[in-house]
């Protein structure tokens, strides 16, 4: 899949390529109307509240990005997770036997 | 933005290219721990509502992929969105003023 192919060449290769990290990205290609508002933006903390159920962040260790272009909207939320995982996901993971 | 680029260099040329779409990326990276159980495919279902408090969505135009290499998961969600837009999305926009 070339999409996985993308991360997999962009991953950092200092020492910062030690830590786990969650990216969220959201693209919105409105390529037939052109116009409608832009939601993206508002998109931002639901998405961090949905991956808070599953494991901790840290408010300080999220950064937001938002880019536009020709039709294209993005809204890109890189996450630096910590090290050990909190009892919420290890919970919901064996909720459904993960 | 390289990210940016990579998603307008992959924008579909046939007649697709006329329809409103949305894809919603989740990738993380475990450097760290390699370790851990996995909670992408539980995000699947939570992310799209959160879509939906923004735009209606038509569970047959949503395509779900997952995939894993490396000490990368990657969970894809993509959405054909109708032409037109849904009164949450105007009743959202309008309260920030977009």
């Amino acid at each position: 899949m070339r999409l996985l192919e993308f991360f997999i060449g962009n991953r950092p290769r200092s020492a910062d390529a030690a830590k786990d990290r969650l990216k969220l990205i959201v693209v919105r290609d409105r390529a037939a109307t052109g116009e409608g508002p832009d939601f993206l933006p508002l998109l931002q903390q639901d998405l961090i509240e949905v991956v808070r159920r599953y494991v901790e962040i840290d408010d300080d260790k999220v950064v937001v990005d938002v880019d536009k272009r020709d039709n294209l909207s993005m809204l890109e939320v890189n996450i630096e997770l910590p090290g050990h995982f909190g009892h919420q996901e290890r919970e919901r993971a064996a909720a459904v036997g993960g």
